[in-house]
């Protein structure tokens, strides 16, 4: 009988670093949530409940115990301070990509994900982005702040540039963003039946997933700070996952935007478990 | 730096009364709930709630800070006295129809719509109405009481007459009660999708649309008090509000029976929330 | 003014035992649940809050005062020992059944079908069932135990033999469990559609329904302990009620796997109450 | 083995009523509650959970196993009808005494108590009534409302006359009713030290004790619809109990105020079951 | 019948600045909370919930009614910019000063205490302040942030100096905080039974008084992000408010920590708004 | 940069287990609880929690920090199989035991405790065992089962005899417990007033200390799965806490029965907490 330490990683995904070849973090933040915070709890929560879910998919075919996965946990960012939060997540996808591995975060508010892409169109130029969403997150600045949930993919777009950001399923935000959207990203409105026509035509490039799991309707996923009714069915969004299975070049996904202390029947960390699992299992192709 | 008293108007509806066209108040009263109560409280939780919805529609493509609305605050209708409250409802309702304006009630239980519709059709006296909810609201009398969330629409029928009431998604009731509904009224089981054809019928009248919120499956709208499973899904009643967006003559309106007591996400909550900002702007037409 | 002892039984299922043609009764045992414990309290629930639902069926035309059922309340089967709960059930079920009625059960967990299955196929050795489920159920032991909701029809499978065991809208279990599926039971996966199908085929031989209600999407039924995102509509699920009214020998049903503690909102027992409703109807056809 | 009906008396208070000399009833009334509702849900909730108590009390040292008692029940009261609702307490307590038993009933709103404390003083015309309270209840009309929870008082007091009311642990109220109070009925605020000398003044006379559970602090009760802070501690009530078991002429009683829907631990319901163990006991003397 | 805009200022504290002498704001700030976010929702969940008080104190033997109040809501302060945040709050203080009235703030974060209190400072340079707390609040700096909810009473000793921060209550901290305090401010561990010397003491000075709620047991507070076992009673804080009211020159108060989000059955709302209701009267010496 | 898996080990205790002195481990049972089930998911929630509190205990002037304490996390238990998990719980305190540490455990229901205490009579014949309690666990068999939190302590009397058991605040058992305890255990009813004397008695021979949390009053704890009104307050129990500072031979502890599911405030898991760090400092003498 051998005593180790507590090991509360993702389902099992309880790999070392150096064999992973996809790895999870999770990034506790929800320093500028203008409406409801709590998002920096999703990533425990989702582990501590991970022993809900199968390690299998039917969907996939594929387990999680096949593959080499590891989880770091909630990265050490401090509270309340968004330089330090973003830089410490864009120095963690930078080192996971050195070391030749796939990044797969768990947000924490919509904004932590300009790190994510940041690194990775460092290490792909040719990067494009899948962003699926109920809020365009495309202004300028929000609130007094230039750097927030609502602006993240605007500063995405300064670095990867027209016709790269491919939106699905927006159906929220100011009147400007959405006039900006038209020339600048690809973008469905309150759909995603696009996406496979997207992917078919992207699919040989290098591409980063980013989730607002809010882009379900809150009937599947009330649990966030700001629902938004008229969105997808998680049916939908199991479409979308086989959709990300013919990509040819997946290079890192997130998920964002759960918010444990409003789900108190336990459904949407469920939602964000599953997508979690698929996601691994696709990133691991 | 000016300071003045707190202003908790539904999202940016915070226009004086004779400047505002469109006239938004709520009415706390639940006596005649039969099972879970709790709708009291509706008014001042949407306008709490409404920061974390935009004053932006892209699917009218309007905002509320176009225009001119006033919010009158929950009325002052005492606890527990029927009559008083009906009357308080159907005398400011009055007000608002002979200064011109259009009245956007918030339930409180559907009873309270009785006194809307009366004042309404006093000054349309060729009124048509359009009635979206999971029960019939058609009895005689309910539990003792004659006048009841169970009999308002009963009530309705002795001023309106045959054929002016328009039901839809109706999926509980008495035997009695559907049975009545054959001759009196038009009535659509379980779905809306005769709606279209019936905005294109009467849509040269004045209408009034009552939306008691449960017409939605629980899953869409779990904060109510007595939730009916197999009702409609929002995107549905998305494209009920864009038919009502076709009336030519849209005279009033009104969203009932959301319990935030009973809504511990708050997803409800948002869900009345974007009806109310979509009402605002269809009236405003 | 007669004064007696209170009546809790489900709606208005108030008959004696010796007079009624359908037998409810509620097994409050999670003796096995893995993850998120409570079902042991899904039949007080649905009876104190049957109030909130109508008798009359609008689907099927009929109402609860119209027949004689009997709601016998929680078997008493004592805690934490599964041989002693599943040999009440199992003795419980004989007996309704030798006095010529048919049992209606809600559980409780999953393994609890276990003893009403196999009471039934003792009277009706042609015994066919159709199963709706998220999870496969069948492994060959679970964490342990070869008594586990994770087992049951495994379980049911050893005397029922291949081919008679009907599974739908099944979206989780292990890799095993899904392979040994293909040559055993008539499988699903992940819909309902094939039911139709599927009714006709069996519909002269004595089929028994026992429905897990996590095969419904967590936006619809989020009180259960283990939620698996991806399921049908209620609108489907009463979709399947309605094939079920075709069977001409339809000798006995259950619901199970609903958890209150988990249903803040109380939609999930409504779900239940409503489902259970249709069943009585249809038990008594 | 026999099957009967289902059987959800309180813990094991399952005798029929002519054998019983104590009466448990319920009252789920709650249409003058002017904050937030929901008390009418208190008896079942109390009766469903009752299993989570000893039928033994070590305070007194005596079981309900050991004694005769009945629970009718919720009484069948309608909605929103507050005479119909009155009438029917009233009628109850009397049949309650004429057959020489004892009541002890659940709300409800303390509305409900004027009608068994009138029911107790035409057969007790020298009845005294202790009242622990957060509130006085003194008011002259309440919101518009003669008959209300905060009137009920000196409703009462309008026929048992000066100096026949003893209110403890008063903190709330309006100004009029703390002055009306002083020289109308013995009242000690805030704390119910008093009790026991109070006790040994009256205790020859008969004695109906009404708690408003709000009377503890929220700390020990959450779970009721005005919970007013700096109440009494629950051992102050067990203290309040153990004083009641010296009065030779204890004729009735109830508790008030529990509202489930705000009792998300179950807690408060616990404290109004252990009350109520304790009072089904002490009228057993 | 005349129609005026919604008015939710807190309980009857509804006079136009100009005539007020006491003057209520909230501060919706939680950006440096380290464990679990929402006080920024505490303004007006007090607001709306103010109906379930009376507007009259037995405590005080006064009203609000007889006072004028203003209440101005939340201020305008954006997201996740502390120094833009404190300094609006720094600014409306300094402005209500020199207006000649009263400041009395509900938080947010306690952070915001430091700028209402620099401006009482600025005022008052004998400035007195009696902090009642679970947490020290005295670090030099707390997970790489200089200015948060654990700093700011060391930013304020830094004008105020040694001698004049009163603490009581206190049982969390790093042990340099406790280290540090021992000389530097005045501190009364675990309890407040010293508060009556210290008033008595200070009584001729200008005093703020700074209550974090969580200073409450969490028993009667549970609704706060960091609960602290082992407070203070309910009864011991209205000792306190009592002590407050022989202070001579007492110059502005503030309530701050609750976080609705935790609080389900509401009572540590209530907990606010009744603290809120005695500290206003007592300012209107 | 160096990126190491997630490390979820309760607060700061965080050693490897060679160099630990201390061993902290969690058992998620709940098998034979006969009310509300939940106490298996305790363990990690006080985890994942426990960044909410200090390493600094004032009440020791002790750190976590300065101590080498391990944490196991949950043991692997299996579900639903009583003697598996007590024999795992067994063995694993054996393992502890005998590589001279010293076993703190978190439960899971109580009967887990049975384990421990047995391995540490194992080890220390001349046990004696502090119980405290709301329940006397002292039943012979309960609900069918000889091996329940109902009886544990009765199990724990068959190898340790007469007494050596000191129970404090029990109230709630049937009569016969009461009973047997006057000769065979040492029992303080309702209080805990007598643990000084009897630590100052006990204080040479090796102690072990299991707390069931809900000794405390159901205000001060109520996640628990059946509160039981009447307890002691937090500071009581502190009391307690540095009564067994006074130990000379402080063996192990326990603290059991938190459900978190109960806890929607997270308050009493904070409770826990507390309670933890304040046992890990007191054992590391």
């Amino acid at each position: 009988m051998k005593l180790t330490k507590v090991d509360l990683s993702f389902q099992s995904c309880n790999s070392n670093y150096p064999e992973s070849e996809v790895v999870i973090f999770s990034v506790p933040m929800d320093t500028t949530t203008s409406f409801r915070p709590g998002t920096r709890f999703a990533g425990n929560a989702i582990r501590v409940n991970s022993i809900g879910i199968e390690w299998y998919s039917p969907y996939q075919d594929k387990s999680l115990k096949d593959y080499h996965t590891c989880d770091l946990g909630d990265l050490d960012i401090g509270v309340g301070n968004i330089k330090l939060a973003l830089d410490c997540v864009y120095r963690t996808t930078k080192k996971i990509l050195n070391d030749q591995k796939k990044p797969l975060m768990i947000g924490g508010e919509h904004l932590v994900s300009y790190s994510t892409i940041k690194a990775l169109y460092e290490k792909y130029p040719d990067l494009r982005v899948i962003h699926l969403d109920a809020h365009t997150d495309l202004r300028v600045d929000f609130l007094g702040n230039i750097w927030s949930h609502a602006t993240f993919m605007r500063h995405v777009h300064q670095f990867l540039g027209d016709g790269r950001i491919y939106q699905f399923g927006i159906r929220s935000g100011d009147k400007e963003e959405f006039e900006w959207a038209q020339t600048h990203v690809i973008q469905q409105k309150y759909e995603i039946s696009n996406l496979s026509k997207v992917v078919e035509e992207i699919k040989n490039h290098p591409v980063y997933v980013t989730i607002d799991l809010d882009v379900l309707d809150p009937a599947y996923f009330p649990g966030t700070g700001t629902p938004e009714p008229g969105g997808i069915t998680y049916k939908e969004l199991l479409g979308a996952l086989t959709e990300f299975g013919k990509l040819d070049n997946f290079v890192g996904a997130d998920i964002v935007e759960l918010a444990p202390m409003l789900d108190s029947s336990g459904s949407s960390t469920m939602v964000a478990i599953k997508t979690l699992r698929e996601l691994v299992l696709l990133l691991h192709k």
